[in-house]
Order: C-alpha cells, then sequence, then structure tokens
C-alpha cells in the first residue's frame, strides 16, 4: 500500500503520520520525506506493508494534518495510459514492448497519431490506433484528440515524439496528465528544430527532457533528464539518430517514476523520491 | 544537530522516534530511513533544527529503541583526520586545497609519507609532514605509522594513494577508521597493477573504489565507485593518467559523504544517505 | 564504399593506402587509423565518396601493403544474423523493433530459443522462430542450434541473454561472429548470478559488457561496455531490473558498431573506430 | 612532433600530406583528421616520431596544400599561460597544483585577481600574483589587466572563475587565446546566477561548459562540456558547491585538449580530436 501525501510544513508531521500507522498496525516499509522550505512545504511517500480500510486511515490522517493536505492512499497500481505519436517510432516501440510484456507499470489503452506511419506496430501487439489527421481546423483536431481520449479515461497521456503544439484549451482538459518527451536539455534549445540549433551552436553534449506539459512551452514541471556526449564529427542527423537513444530512456525512466507514484508536482518543479 | 540511529528492526521504529522527538519540541528538517529486510536492520538519519540536551535525549531515545541500537547524537562536527601517502600527489594536493579553504568538512592534522616525495607540498599549506620509511621490518614500519597516528588522535585515517598493504594488526588497531582510494572498479582487478590490467583485458571503462579497510584486501565496505571511458588507443600509462582524474573525484566524494555522516556500516556493506 | 585494412606496421602505410586511392580518383570522406605500438600492428578504416572495381583496388593494395594484411573493400552493407535467446526479453525486443522499422543495420533471419517464451513476439513481427530445448544432451543440443543457424548462413550470432554455455566445439565453428551480453561489468563477476554477486559485494554501480565470444568463459574481446549508479536500497531483483535497461543499451550499441564495420578484433582485444 | 593543417578540402590531401611525410622518412603515430561537409573544410592532426628541419618541412607541405592552409609545426610543447580570477578558488588551485606538479602541460606565469582573495594560495606556490581591482573606469581596468598579461607574452590566457564581462576591445586584443569557463550547461542559462536559474527551472541536471571567449557573450566556441545529476533537495546553494568539482573538471579537460594541440576553431565552432 502506497500512501502519499503534500500539505504545508510544521512541526511534528512525521510524527503524527507515522503515529497514526504505528496505531493502525501498519508497518512503514520505506519512508521518503521533503520539506521545501522555500515553499514551506512537505512532501511524504510511505510504502506500508499491509493493506487497511482506505476511508478509515484517509478520515484519520486528514484529523491530524493541515487542512491544505492533498492525501492519496493506495492509488491505482496499475495506471491506464493513452499515448499520442507522429511518425517516430523509437518512444512508442519501448512503450509497446514493455506493455506487452507487462513491465510498463501501466496498460496502453490506445495510441493516437496524426500520421498512419505508426498504425502497423500497434496492431501487431492488439493496441488500438486512432490516426486523427491535423490537417482540419486545430480546434477540430484537438477536440477529436481529446474525445478520442477520454473514451478511454486514462490516468496519463504519454506524448510520445508527438510534435504538434497543444492549445492551453486542451492541456487545461487534461491537467497535470499529460507526459511529452522533449529533445533536447531544456531549457537549451526550447522549441522546433534543438538538434539543428545544438548543430550549430557545437555542443559537446545533447539531451533529452521528460516533462509534464503546462500551457509555457517547454516549460513544464521536469521529471527526468539525461545527456550524453557528442563531437565535431556528428551532423544535425547523427545528432537526430543518437538522441533516439536517449529520449527512448529517459521517457521510459520517467514513466517509470510517475506509475509507481513517486512524482509530486508543485508550482513550476517536481519532488522526485527514486 | 545530526542524530544517526542503527538498530534491528520491529514495527514503530520511525513513530517511536519522531513521536520523541515532537516531544522534545524539535523540528526534523530531513530524515532518512532505510531498512535492510536480508538482515532486518534498521538505519535512520535525522538533521534536526534545535539543539538539545545530548544526553538526555539519548536516554530517552534508549527506552524507546531495541538493545543494541547504536545511537550518535551530533557527532563530531568537524573531523580530525591524518594522510598516509606514497609518492602520488592528485589524491593528497586535491584534500590539502580543500582543507586549506575550509571546504573539506574535516582538519587535516598530519600526512605520513612512506617516501618524502610530498613532503614540499604539505609544508607549502603549513601541514606537518612526517616520513615513514617502510625500509625497515615491517611491524616497526606499522608501528612508527600507529604511533605517529596516534599522537593526533584522528577521527580517520585517510590512505590517498597509500601503496603499502597494512597487517591485519595495524587494520584492528583502526577499526572502521581507514578509508582507502583502490584504483579500480573493484572487484575487477584486486591487487597489484590494476590498470596494467585492464590494459591487457582491453576494458572499455576503468573506475576508482573507495572503501573502508578491513583484513580482506580490497574487500572492505564500499563507499562511492566511479567509471570513464577509456579505448583502444589509451596505453596502461595513458589509463594511469585518466584514473587519476577519477580516483581525486571519488576519495573527494567519499570523505565528503563520511564527514558529513551519512555512511552507515554493517557487516560487508555500507548504508549511504545521500 | 568502405576499405578495412588491417596489417603489421611500417613506415609509409598511410601514404600508400591515401596514394592508391587518390591515384584511383577516389575522396576519403574519413579515415580512422590506430597503430599498435605494443604488437606493431596497424589498423585503418577508409570511408569513401565512390564505389569502383572491387577486385581491381584489393589487388593494388595487396602489392603496397605487408603480406600478412587482411584487406577487406565494401563489406556486406547489410549483415544478415541469427538471435539466440532464453527467456529474457528485452534484448531481443529491441533487436526486433529496430529490424522492423530498418534501423538495426542488419536484417534478423530467425530467433533461437531453448525455451519457447518468446516465440510469440517473434511471431507479431514476422521472425521466424525455432524451439530447440537444452532437455537433451550437449552435443546434440548444440548441433541442433549450430545446423538451424548454418540454414541462414548469418553473417553474425548474438546471444541476446542466451543462457546456456557453449561448448569450444560450438565456439570454434563460429569463430569471431558469436556475440555476447553478459550481465555485468567484465571482469567483475564472471560466470553466473552476477547480479546476485554485485549485491553481495554492495557495489555503487552495475554495469553490462558486449564481447565476442571465445572459448573462456567471459574473456572474449570487448567490444562496448556501461555502468549504472545502484545503491544500499536496490536488492539483487532490483540490481536485474536496473541492469536491463544497460544490456540492452550496451548490446545496442555494439552491434551497431559491428554492423558498420567499426570494430577489429586482433589477439585478445579489439579496436573500435566510433 | 606534432603537425597541425587546417585548410578547405578538396580530394588527395591526406595522400599528399602522408606522402610528403614519407618521402620525409617520418613516421606517423597517429593522424586524426576530419573533414567539416558543410563548410568543405579539411583538419589534421599528426604525431611524428621523429623531429626534422620545421622550416623545409613548412615550404614543401606549401606547395602541395590549398592556399588559405594554416600549417603549425611543432607548436609551443611547453604552452605559457596567465589565469584570471575573482574569489573562488577552485578552478585556480586546481591549475596550481597541475602546474606545480608538472601535469598540467603548461607554465602558470602569474594570476591576476580583481580582489585579493587569491593572493595567499599563489604565494604559497611561488606564484606571482597581481591584484588589479575592478573598482575604477571599466577601460583603465581592462588596460591594467592587458598591460600585466602583456608583461608575460602568454599563449593562452584562462578565465578560471573571472566574474567580470570583458570588453569587445579587451576580448579583440587577445582573440583566440582567451579561454573561460561557464558554470552552466550552455546555451542553458546564458549569463548571471545560472545556478540559480537552474534552481528556479527546477533542471534534474547542472553543467559546465570551457569555450574560447567572443564577444557574443556566452557564444563562444565550445571546448568541452559536462553534466551532473541534481534533485529536488538541491538549493541553488547547493548546486553552487556540486558545481565546482565539475567546472574544475570540464576546465582541466580543455585546458588539456588545448595544450595538447588538440583543438582547432573554425568559425563559431571546435574540432576537437581527443
Amino acid at each position: 500500500m502506497i500512501v502519499i501525501i503534500q500539505c504545508r510544513d510544521r512541526v511534528g508531521l512525521v510524527a503524527a503520520i507515522s503515529g497514526e500507522l504505528t496505531h493502525a498496525k501498519l508497518n512503514i516499509i520505506s519512508m521518503d520525506e521533503f520539506v521545501d522550505k522555500a515553499n514551506n512545504r512537505f512532501f511524504v511517500r510511505l510504502d506500508v506493508e499491509q493493506t487497511i480500510n482506505k476511508q478509515q486511515l484517509e478520515f484519520e490522517l486528514k484529523q491530524l494534518l493541515p487542512d491544505d493536505a492533498i492525501i492519496t492512499i493506495n492509488p491505482v497500481p496499475e495506471k491506464k495510459i493513452v499515448v499520442l505519436v507522429t511518425k517516430e517510432y523509437h518512444c512508442l516501440a519501448d512503450i509497446l514492448v514493455r506493455n506487452y510484456f507487462k513491465t510498463l507499470g501501466a496498460t496502453v489503452q490506445c495510441v493516437i497519431g496524426n500520421h498512419d506511419t505508426l498504425a502497423d506496430v500497434c496492431r501487431r501487439f492488439d493496441i488500438p490506433f486512432h490516426h486523427i489527421t491535423h490537417e482540419q481546423p486545430k480546434e477540430q483536431f484537438e477536440d477529436a484528440i481529446a474525445q478520442a481520449i477520454e473514451n478511454y479515461t486514462p490516468d496519463y497521456i504519454v506524448l510520445a515524439k508527438f510534435m504538434r503544439i497543444l492549445s492551453p484549451a486542451f492541456v487545461a482538459r487534461f491537467e497535470k496528465r499529460l507526459i511529452n518527451i522533449h529533445h533536447s536539455f531544456l531549457p537549451a534549445f526550447v522549441g522546433a528544430s534543438p538538434y539543428r540549433q545544438a548543430y550549430d551552436r557545437g555542443v559537446k553534449l545533447i539531451g533529452a527532457t521528460a516533462h509534464f506539459v503546462t500551457n509555457d512551452l517547454d516549460e513544464g514541471p521536469i521529471i527526468a533528464q539525461q545527456t550524453i556526449p557528442v563531437n565535431h564529427t556528428y551532423t544535425a542527423a547523427d545528432m537526430v539518430k543518437a538522441g533516439r537513444e536517449i529520449e527512448t530512456a529517459v521517457l521510459a525512466k520517467a514513466l517509470q517514476l510517475v506509475f509507481e507514484d513517486r512524482v509530486f508536482v508543485y508550482k513550476k518543479k517536481t519532488v522526485v523520491f527514486d
């Protein structure tokens, strides 16, 4: 059983929470705790051995904690996701393989593509693929996607190299549920063609960033980042190719962290207990 | 104030400890906790805002905890160390620089060398250097070193590229206080000339390992490790040169962890809260 | 066009080779050259813009080079491979995905498993799967595998988590064509259960090694290696899980290098032009 | 003997150069060659066993190469440098230690600081320290520095955490000879307080960049870059502290590359043969 809490900080929170769990005869296997001093904010994640009446525990904890406490007990253990793609296969294929072998920590409900390039690989894994072309008015395009998503009620929507910029309205509709992989070490090379920008600048490292999507383009809370070395022999195309490996790895890592309920979002940042 | 505890595990330890701290009106800034299930062992490190009567808190905690509990409250904040060297300068110089600029987290009391190669750099930083040659019977040699160390009562003895193997008697005399940097990614290339071994094997990475010294050669509890890439163009001498950078970095990292009381030793392993 | 040469070293080899290419009006796009001084051995890889009569160029080069020269001009650009597996899916699935999307740099002809666990994923990608059980006399088992391989005449045989030890006779039959992924940073943790060994030793890094197979178990020439950090919270099972990511990445990297003719084997080591 | 050439590309350059060296009975130990196709530019670095009449070889090569060829034969093997600092010690101390132990690959002639904080550490290593305060008109300040530098005729001027922005006039005066360490992974966090920016953005990696200085602030050709992981527990001050380690390492690496004549500058980028 996982218990997740965030609230404003005050003295005695750990004692209050662990006291309550002990009182309920629950054994804490592991406990991650963090206080953001700058924001006076308390975060805790508890892995508890036994299961218990969820309503009861939530009720008891509410009595002990500040009134702004967000308490999640035993979150959906197997998340459901919808994946949005364009043409690039690498992140999607990695997700499909893990889904098939049951190591993703989530279930892929469907894939939506603005091109149909990746329909066949989905079919091979018996995953529904919906082709919704972007060659229609943007509002209509996004509405079609939103409806397709809502047919499945996923916990998260994963933008696995989905190359269209989403409107504020769309983002608001799926707040805190949209996870994107950006092909640069943000905040370097915001926006389009980051590898071309990286090539032109002559950098010696390229990177990838997985983040929650907000309305500030490429400004959402960062979940995971990684870099790899490049050198003068790399063309922009070589960087794209090398970048695929790291994009796949970073998105896989970020999804694992989110699906295991290790990521808290607060304001423009994340707290990640890994 | 730092509070460190290790003891056998049982239900309610976190609640007991945090309850006691709250009762004493102490605010927990950060708390790291780990239960080694395989050994049924509990480890906790608490960073507490206020200071308090040490004896009193220790007494109270002892009542609450299993009888094998090792409790350390407010450990020596500024450790004292003695450094043992042979001829190689890189780890020593890094320690002397940090010591001089007060970023080591410890005070270097003296340096002992079985060669006098490094006497001058110590003199430049006003650190006493004792030359104790190994060209004497081993027992006598080690006894001279041990006495030189004991004149200073250091918390730790750092083997910063000290190239002599120490006898079990010597190791026992300074149990859990000897920290060594080994020039390989242990357990690969145990023993002498690890870079020569690495070259002969044609590895694509070389590494360094900082560990506590026990009587099993290169088998002591590992504190920190790191690797860097090498390739076919590296001679054994090039590996030695590249290895210096990583040896310096790994030892510096390990010392920082130890000096901030973040390292627990239990059996042949460490728990490191970083 | 790729030209690969290895031979004993002598003065003037670069001039002789590049002179011959210029004479043939060929433009060198890139050239990697290495002299192993310890073995007096010369290695060169040339990427040439134009194509040319292969026999002619080989004949001309032979006149100019030492008589032990091994010259390969325009090697098979699209290698064919057979993959051997047991039960673990991660390396195989990565290979199948790249094969399907034509980014592997090779064609997978078939997969052979001593269990049938991975038959279905192969079927989904239309790749023939041959189940050859190890529950038969070893000689017979290996003979069945060898015959299955030889039906396809692959350039390389990839052991993608194939968990059986192969006999010297088998290895000799496919000399320099067997590529294995070992789940440790060799030469640490040779042999069985390296993650268990790593857990017991309390290492702070785990690794993976891709190498050519020779008759010395886990002693073959190393192509690529990588490590990732672990800590005291990792059980042996957690290390296995984290190790999967790195095994997949290292094998993918090694295969790319081999398939692009960037790897030379000489004695127990490799020269890798990356 | 090192031979370095850059010129516009054309067919036969490698053959012409290596032919000339063979003709002069010189043995090429190692050769790095790169053609920048986008700029049609050829770069080569040759490590030659014997020494030879420099004028003679340069004359011969000039006959063979395009007229824009920049040929450097046997560059100053031991570079001379002047180091500019403000208050932070870590990069300077690393340079002083390597200088003292003769592993820097260059000789430190003097240190110039706009504060006198680091005078004492220089004195301990017998290196002249010049205190030139910035509390004077900028032109006068820079002129004083320039004159102090020119008294020593250094090959390179290293900005080892020199925290003042230099005017275009100053930069022009020491064109291609100014090497800076910037405390971020450029182009992320250009300008002041990059660690504060990184903290505010919630990045999961921080970095450092060594580059040649040009008049575009933080836009000079990049020599080396590196990143290290950080997480939500890092304050901006913690990032500064962690960043010190990587700044020191990256600057040391960049200096080694430059001092061994492995770095070519062309337009806004570098070619680095490492």
